[in-house]
């Protein structure tokens, strides 16, 4: 097979991948396509909830046809026993004779361990292809894994001047249909959504994703330290039927927990600094929990919170064409910042256009190191 | 000749027109392409300082080929005379036999004159081709014609939550080189960059373009309702070189104002409103001294004292890749808006990637009329 071949199954195997994001926490989203001579003959993906994996999905598929065929899978296949038997084993049992891969799984549990059974049977094994893409796409999974937290990605919707609502508080509509619409999707690809208690006791949310006939439902997250939300809002009322997680500080009163478990609510403690909850302990629990994309969808103190603890992987800045101006309430909490130096620089991923509205996509990245020029 | 050949050939026209944006005001930038036999035979844009007209340097190089010809102007030729004999009867006397034209010219002295004179001399006359484009060229022009006033562009550059500097004042950098390339071609499509006398204070800015090979500067034009700028700063030094004009408010020393004077620079009275100066006013003096296009460069407090008197027709807003946080200068003052509906609603118009920031562009445009759907 020519590199361009490989890659062009790999890109395949990572758009079946895609459909799991969101839905196979605490394992990984992948993808797995089997072709022999030159025809698929097996797809799969991470079924939700995780299992069965996507390389026993491709190969129940292909049947017998799997021997002597290659298998392009978006994440090291699994060398471990857990609930199901290890991936590696099946794709040997299988006959495969190739097994391109794009990326490593740094879960110790793995960690190269996949690929040296593959090789052991005889597999020839490719590795690298379409690596920084993979990367990209589990960026969750490996969030979780090394750095034991969750991937966050933080949505803004604002006005050209950083503003969510008059100094009234008049919030509504700020960005129009496609951009909300948006919103929902990217909520489907998350884990979970997160709002801060202000909003969640402001906007009541519900935080669902709703219009895009998608049936998986994100986790609800919500931080308030002291646990005072309305009982009786649209999360308490649903926490039934969709997970609502409450992360909250060491000082509840027992009865007020007991309530919000009665309701079906699953408390999370985390611990407190300056005031407030500790957004390092709060995702640490998060990832503890299985949880690989979570989707912050403010207010601005809890974002601003993120923001100054350096959690905050991906920003999603919706802009809409109006300013509100100074007297309007900001999008974003203080950060602290004395210094622009000690900003940090996101990365510009894409931008486009969404009806009237703009949607920018950034990044993490190293600080830019441009002179003056102006 | 073809509704599609027509629009090329306009398209060529508008072309040409471009290069003559921030160069020809009073006069408006208009291009001119002559087709004969399906060959261009003569090609013109309107010259810098406005004369000569696009029609007489195409007409020029067109020579006796013109006769029997095909004229594409962007603008209805004039039919009046003043510095020059008008357009028409150029067109006329070259034996042209057909002329397409974009769009009517509005300035009471033509309005339909230029293409009764070229109809009564038998010239087979189409309009309407490419308008809206034409329109959109013309908007400086059409500006002053019909309100009396300059067009203006708004720069807005902020992080993502409109803000243009820490809470201690340091701002530099913001964007990055391409971003602060683009302004400068944007300064040089204008007729006139404007600050605010703070902005003029704080940063001592040239305002003038650079680094583009640019010959050209527009008019520097600072609003100063008290004239206390520092008469040692960059603007005063380099006034006798490119022009600084300076608009304050009634209540100026006649000595202060005979220092400025000195320094060659021009001084304009404009009223003042709750305390500033009224921007209508100042716009109005601008368009009574032929200025078409105007590039507002802030800082916030004027910028928002031209969108609160909707003075605003063009909005480009960079964005960089950074928070700076709630406590950091906000980009925009204060609106005195009440209620979200009475915000002005812009048009986005494009977007695109200037290396790591983003630049949307807006124009003024009716109020969005999206209902609920979040």
């Amino acid at each position: 097979m020519t590199r361009q071949s490989d890659e062009r199954h790999m890109r395949h195997a990572m758009s079946l991948a895609a459909r799991g994001l969101g839905r196979t926490w605490p394992n990984p989203a992948v993808g797995c396509v089997i072709v022999k001579d030159h025809r698929v003959v097996g797809r799969g993906w991470t079924q939700p909830g995780g299992r069965p994996h996507a390389e026993a999905m491709a190969l129940a598929q292909a049947g017998e046809t799997a021997r002597g065929a290659t298998a392009y899978v978006t994440l090291e296949p699994c060398s471990h026993y857990g609930k199901t038997p290890p991936c590696s084993e099946a794709l040997i049992a299988a006959g495969l004779s190739r097994v391109v891969v794009a990326l490593g799984d740094p879960d110790p549990r793995v960690n190269g361990r996949g690929f040296a059974k593959l090789q052991e049977a005889g597999i020839v094994v490719t590795t690298g292809v379409l690596e920084a893409e993979a990367r990209a796409q589990q960026a969750g999974f490996l969030s979780k894994v090394t750095l034991g937290r969750p991937m966050v990605t933080l949505k803004l919707a604002m006005s050209w001047d950083g503003r969510i609502a008059t100094a009234t508080g008049e919030s509504q509509w700020i960005t129009g249909p496609l951009a909300r619409r948006r919103v929902h999707a990217m909520r489907a690809t998350h884990d979970a959504v997160l709002v801060g208690g202000g909003t969640a006791r402001a906007d009541d949310p519900n935080l669902t994703v709703r219009g895009l006939g998608v049936s998986h439902q994100p986790v609800r997250v919500v931080m308030s330290r002291r646990l005072d939300l309305p009982l009786t809002g649209h999360l308490a009322r649903t926490a039934q039927e969709i997970p609502v997680w409450i992360i909250h500080g060491p000082e509840v009163d027992d009865a007020l927990k007991s309530a919000w478990r009665g309701l079906g609510v699953d408390l999370i403690e985390a611990s407190v600094i300056a005031g407030n909850i500790n957004p390092k302990s709060a995702f640490d629990a998060l990832g503890a929990r299985g949880l690989t994309r979570v989707f912050c969808e403010g207010g601005g103190a809890l974002a601003a919170s993120l923001l100054s603890a350096d959690l905050v992987d991906r920003v999603a800045l919706f802009t809409a064409g109006l300013a509100i101006g100074a007297e309007g309430r900001p999008g974003l909490g203080a950060l602290g910042l004395d210094r622009l130096s000690a900003a940090i620089r996101y990365q510009l991923e894409s931008v486009e256009q969404l009806g009237p509205d703009t949607l920018s996509q950034w990044r993490r990245g190293p600080a830019l190191d441009d002179g003056p020029n102006a």
